[in-house]
C-alpha cells in the first residue's frame, strides 16, 4: 500500500525520467562535486533534459548547488558545482507493534543513525501511539535527522495490509493512519505487515542480508512471517502472503484465532507452547521460566519443544518445496529457546523437503531482534523509493 | 538460467541504455513512422545519444530507416523516417517434453503466428529431439518467421532447472543443449522447466491472463506447478520452487520418485489416482476410461477423485496461506476431469485456507493445454529480454 505518493506510473517515459534522476545521483555519488557541463557529458542527457532534473532535484533538496567560485577551474570563468545533499534521502522506520513502538533512520548512505523504543498498554489509543511516534522520531532528530530532507516513511503495522479497497477491516484507522503520518512528518508513507517487513529487514541487514530468496518465520505470541523473493518483498494478490501460522498441520485440531482449525499458530506460538508444557505437567508463568527449563535440560520442557519444532519444521519443508528459499530465519521470542527448538524444527525441515533441496537451505536465528519491524519499514522505502519522495511508485 | 546473454550488467547506465531503447521503441509502436527530430523531441535524448542508440537498432533489424522521400514534409528537403520492423522482435519457444517437443513462435506485436507438435518416443536421444525441434520450427518459417531476426529462444525442459553451477545432474546435456540450440538458431537461448514456464504462459496468454499473482499445478504423469510472484516467474533461490507435488500430505506413506515419502505425487498423480481406482474395485486400463466412468457417474471413481482433490485442495492451501495468489489454475490431463476434481479441491481449499483469503481466490482451469510450456518460454523471452537480443538481462 502506497500513500501519498503519485499515482502508479510504469510508462516508458516515467520510467525515464527516474532512470536519468538515478543516473545524476550516481554520478555525483562517484565523482563528487561536477559542473551541470560534465554532468552532460557523463549522463548523454540533453541540456533542456538535464535542466529539468537538475532543478526537480534541487528542490527536492536531494543535490545542493554551490555558489560559482566554490569549484575552481584550471581557466575561464568559475562554474557551479552540484554535489549531494548529504543530509537528503534520510529514511525513517516506524513499527506499530502490539505494546510498542519502534522507530529508527538511517542517512543517505544507509546507515543505521538512530533507533528507539518505548513500550506501551496493548490498549493505548492510535492517537497516542501516534504522538508517541512522533516523540520517538523526535529523539533521532536530536541525533542529527533533519526532517525537511526526509524520503519517506515505511510503516509496519499488526495484520494484513493489502489493497486500500480489496483489504479486510484494519484495527487501525486505514484511511487516517499515512494521512495522518503523512501531515505530521511531511513526508510519503508506505505501509506494510510489521512482520512481513522484519522479513525484509532480516534479509537487507539481518540473518539473511543480501539473500534474495528468504523465508523468515516469527515465533511469538502469532506465529507470521514473510518471503522475499528475487530481492524483493513479496505481498500476495491481496497482501495477505507470509501466513505461515495458518497453515493447518497434521492431526490439529486447536481453534485458532483466524477463524479456522488446525493452524501451526495453534501448536507453535508462545501462548500454545507454553500451554502443551503445563498440560504435560511443567511449571511456569511465562516463556521465561520454560526457557530456564529448557536450559537446566528439563525433559518435559525437551519434549515440548520438540513436538511445537516437528510442527514448525513440516510447515517450513512445505513453504520451502513452494517457493525455494535459500536461507529461512527464525525469530520471534520463541526462537530464542536455541537448540531445543532448531534441532526438531531442522529435522522435520529434512524430513519432508524434497531430498534435492536438503543441503541448499539454511536454517538461521533471526539477529535483529524487535527493531526488525521498523528497519524493514526503511528498507521498504530504501526499496520502492530509492532516494527522492516525489518518484512515480514501483512497479510491484 | 541465461545463456549466450551479455554478462549481467545492472547498473544505472546499462538501465539507462535500455531505458532510451525502450523509449524509443515505444514512441515508433505509438507514433509510427518517426523523423530523427521527432524522436528527438519526444524522447528529450542529446542528438550524440539517440544517434547511438538509433544506429544499433537499425543495426540488430529491430528498426529501418525508409529511404528520404518516402516521408514528405510540408516544407524543406524530404528527412529519413525510423519505423519498427515488422518481421523484428520475433521470440521462439521450444518444450523439449517427456514425449513430444512443442514449439511456437510470436510476431514483435506478441502475436502467436504459428506452433507445431510432434510427438515421440520417451527415450529419443537429445540430438534427435533438436533436429526435431529444428525442423518444427522450420515449418514456422514456411508461416513468414524471419530467423535472422529472432530474438531470443525460451527452451522448457522437463526437471528443475537453477543455475548452471549449483544445479543437480539434468537428464539433458545442461552445458551442450543451450550451446547447441544457440548455434543452431543463432539466438540466445533461455532455458527453464517446461511446467514453470507453462505458469507464466496461464498467467500471459492462458485462465490467468494478466494476473500478477498465478499459482499454476499440474496435475500429469507427474504433479507439479510454478508460481507467477507480482508478473515475474518466480524462481527461487536454486531453481527448486513450485514443487507441490512434493510436499507432503496427511497420512501419507507412499514412496515418491523424489526420494521423500508421503508427497501430494504419491496421490495425486494420474498414476498414483489409476492405482487408487483400481484398488478400489474401479476398472481402468488408462485415464481415458476413468474420466469416462467419472461422466458416467461411477460412485467409486467420484470417490476416488473426492479423495484426491482433498488432499491437492489442502496443499493448495498450505501454498495460498504462504504466498497468497490471486488466482489458482489447475492443468494437466488429471484435470480434464473438470467438476468430480474441482469440487473437492475447492472445498478442501476453502477449508484450510485463512478464512480471510477464502472469497480472494479463484480456482479455474487451464486454457493452453500442451502448448502452455512452449508459450512459456516465448513468455519468458518477452519478460527477460523484451526485444532484443543484446539487452543486458533483466534484473531478478
Amino acid at each position: 500500500m502506497l500513500v501519498g505518493m503519485h499515482p502508479h506510473q510504469d510508462g516508458p517515459l516515467a520510467r525515464l525520467r527516474r532512470g536519468h534522476e538515478d543516473l545524476v545521483l550516481e554520478l555525483l555519488r562517484k565523482h563528487g562535486p561536477l559542473s551541470r557541463a560534465e554532468l552532460g557529458q557523463h549522463s548523454g542527457l540533453s541540456r533542456t533534459t538535464l535542466s529539468d532534473i537538475v532543478t526537480e532535484l534541487i528542490e527536492s533538496g536531494a543535490v545542493v548547488a554551490t555558489a560559482p567560485g566554490t569549484a575552481p577551474r584550471r581557466r575561464g570563468r568559475p562554474v557551479e558545482a552540484l554535489t549531494l545533499n548529504p543530509s537528503a534521502g534520510q529514511a525513517i522506520g516506524i513499527d506499530f507493534a502490539r505494546r510498542a513502538v519502534h522507530v529508527s533512520a538511517v542517512n543517505v548512505a544507509h546507515e543505521v543513525i538512530g533507533s528507539a523504543s518505548e513500550p506501551h498498554d496493548p490498549g493505548l489509543p492510535w492517537e497516542e501511539r501516534i504522538a508517541l511516534a512522533e516523540r520517538l522520531v523526535g529523539t533521532l532528530a536530536n541525533g542529527g535527522l533533519r526532517l525537511g530532507a526526509l524520503n519517506a516513511i515505511g510503516v509496519g503495522v499488526v495484520g494484513p495490509v493489502g489493497d486500500p479497497d480489496s483489504g479486510p477491516a484494519q484495527p487501525w484507522p486505514s484511511t487516517d493512519l499515512p494521512a495522518l503520518l503523512r501531515k505530521r512528518f511531511q513526508a510519503p508513507v508506505l505501509v506494510d505487515n510489521n512482520t512481513r517487513l522484519a522479513a525484509l529487514a532480516e534479509a537487507t541487514w539481518g540473518a539473511a542480508a543480501g539473500g534474495r530468496d528468504v523465508l523468515y518465520l516469527r515465533l511469538s505470541h502469532g506465529v507470521g512471517g514473510g518471503l522475499v523473493v528475487a530481492g524483493a518483498l513479496h505481498r500476495g494478490a491481496y497482501g495477505l502472503s507470509g501466513e505461515f501460522g495458518h497453515i493447518a498441520v497434521e492431526s490439529g485440531d486447536g481453534r485458532c484465532s483466524c477463524g479456522a482449525t488446525g493452524c501451526l499458530e495453534t501448536v507453535a506460538s508462545v501462548g500454545a507452547v507454553l500451554a502443551a508444557y503445563r498440560r504435560a505437567g511443567g511449571l511456569a508463568d511465562g516463556l521465561a521460566e520454560l526457557l530456564g527449563a529448557l536450559e537446566a535440560g528439563d525433559p518435559v520442557a525437551l519434549r515440548t519443544l520438540e513436538a511445537a519444532g516437528t510442527h514448525i519444521g513440516t510447515v517450513l519443508a512445505a513453504v520451502c518445496n513452494a517457493v525455494g528459499p535459500g536461507v529461512i530465519v527464525l525469530g520471534g521470542e520463541l526462537a530464542t529457546a536455541g537448540t531445543p527448538l532448531f534441532e526438531p524444527v531442522g529435522r522435520a525441515l529434512r524430513a519432508h523437503i524434497m531430498p534435492i533441496s536438503r543441503d541448499r537451505v539454511d536454517l538461521r536465528p533471526a539477529t535483529l531482534g524487535e527493531a526488525g519491524g521498523a528497519l524493514g519499514g526503511i528498507a521498504l522505502v530504501l526499496h520502492e523509493s530509492p532516494l527522492l519522495s516525489h518518484y512515480p511508485a514501483a512497479p510491484g
